[in-house]
């Protein structure tokens, strides 16, 4: 899909003021006093890979069919041989079916499970490494000025986050400019919705940054490097094997992303330092303040 | 388990000094500086029930026998009326065996699925609410001066969270005192590794109070109500699946506890407001700072 290079518009953004998926919660605050507080919606999405119910995942609600292709992609249910013929997706059931031309041979890898917020993937072990080996990720170059110019427009953006908090989001970009921007109950589900949206829309990782809120734990890399993506930054800190599993594959790992600061624990040799630190203002407060409702 | 009044001493605590439990790892910061930073580590351990593989949970790797045997608790797997016979830990496979005396009913119940950080149970949805019908928690009295006194002591005590960040929080606490404070990669396994402490001490839920750093999702209150616990604290966020869910079953669920503030959006009936909100400090700096790690 080509990207519009003159515009630095977002292809899809949050739309906090969307109906469903928010709602209003009546309590009382410190003092007593009644608050009015807007909260995220959680529901549960059943997928289906053709007659197969493979998993039901806890999300806010928005992009089922999104949701639904990219956990089947990053779960390698589908690969790119599989034709997908139709997602159709029911609101009143709430469950979304993928329709592949032929029988995938993954229908029957799964059982009936739930997914729920802030949920990971339901395979066994061995799974979750697997399509790992022999990948090789593209020796992209990162400019710095791109990932303090992506934090600055990502964090000053209308969002869930910023509005209700208790949510993740997860941002596909492209040099300084943030392309797709999903928000979810469960990151992962933030990651696989911009997987959904990559594989509909046949846009490829390999000059892209995947941007999170979430911790950079072992299956958020693993996912990003099957979505073929070389470089992937958060606000938030790192676990030992999401590192080990980023120097294995060849990922720029970047995480802890404040203000000025970084910290690169991986894949160090792809960034191009075109930018001053001290040239980089604060984060605004609210982002601080929002920090902990991840 | 006898609780000794007498004294406020944690009768688990973090220990972020343990070996093992973080790793050291190199790095750039944003200066182009060599970093070497603390990072935590994420282990998988495959849970059996009896000769049934059950989960492969991803985890720090402290309490795999509390974590178990908590885990199959809050699975329903495992009920009061199972009795435990045993529970093996091999930390070279990496594999904890709960053994009962008779094969519950339970081993076909999941099929194996891995569980990995962050995440939330593998049951089907169905499951996720079985129990809670019925379930009536017990009118305790919760004394704001107690909310104020758990976070003050839980925000200073020496932990990973504060050492390397990118882990959660959860403390069994009694009144004013914690008691069992647990940390893991994924916020579910802390609180799974609270209730096989609780099981295997024969600790009832009725008079305590479960503190968070993570958010109070549906999964989160699910787990606390079925401990028997009336009063959830945290200082995230809500979901409104987690809001709908507490108010059914009757449970306190108290939000976004900073300093002085916190929202109460169910069962504010419990609270005694016996303290002044203006004499509570505001939280250490390392504390604001540490918060988008979760």
């Amino acid at each position: 899909m080509p990207v519009r290079p003159e515009t630095g518009a977002f292809l899809i953004a949050p739309d906090p003021a969307r109906p469903g998926l928010t709602r209003a919660v009546t309590g009382v605050d410190h003092t007593g006093a009644e608050q009015r507080v807007s909260v995220v919606e959680e529901r549960p999405l059943t997928i289906f890979l053709n007659s197969r119910e493979i998993v039901t995942a806890m999300t806010i609600g928005d992009y089922p069919e999104y949701l639904a292709v990219g956990f089947l992609r990053n779960q390698r249910m589908l690969s790119d041989r599989d034709v997908i013929t139709g997602v159709d997706y029911d609101d009143d059931l709430q469950v979304v079916v993928v329709r592949t031309a032929t029988e995938t041979d993954h229908e029957a890898k799964l059982t009936r499970k739930t997914r729920t917020s802030g949920c990971a993937v339901g395979t066994v072990f061995g799974d979750m490494m697997e399509g790992l080996e022999g990948l090789t990720l593209p020796p992209a170059q990162v400019r710095t000025s791109d990932l303090y110019a992506l934090a600055h427009r990502i964090n000053t953006t209308p969002s869930l986050y910023l509005d209700a908090g208790a949510i993740h989001g997860t941002v596909l970009c492209e040099g300084p400019r943030p392309l797709v921007y999903m928000e979810d109950v469960g990151r992962h589900n933030a990651v696989d919705k911009i997987a959904g949206w990559m594989a509909s829309e046949a846009v490829g990782g390999g000059d892209k940054i995947l941007y999170t809120t979430g911790r950079l734990t072992s299956e958020m890399v693993i996912k990003t490097a099957l979505m073929g993506i070389p470089v992937l930054a958060s606000r938030s800190g790192f676990t030992a094997w999401g590192v080990e599993i980023a120097q294995q594959v060849g990922l720029t790992l970047i995480g802890r992303m404040r203000g000025q600061r970084f910290l690169c624990l991986s894949g160090a040799e792809r960034l191009v330092r075109d930018a001053d630190p001290a040239s980089v203002p604060p984060e605004d407060a609210r982002m601080r303040r929002k920090g902990a409702s991840a």
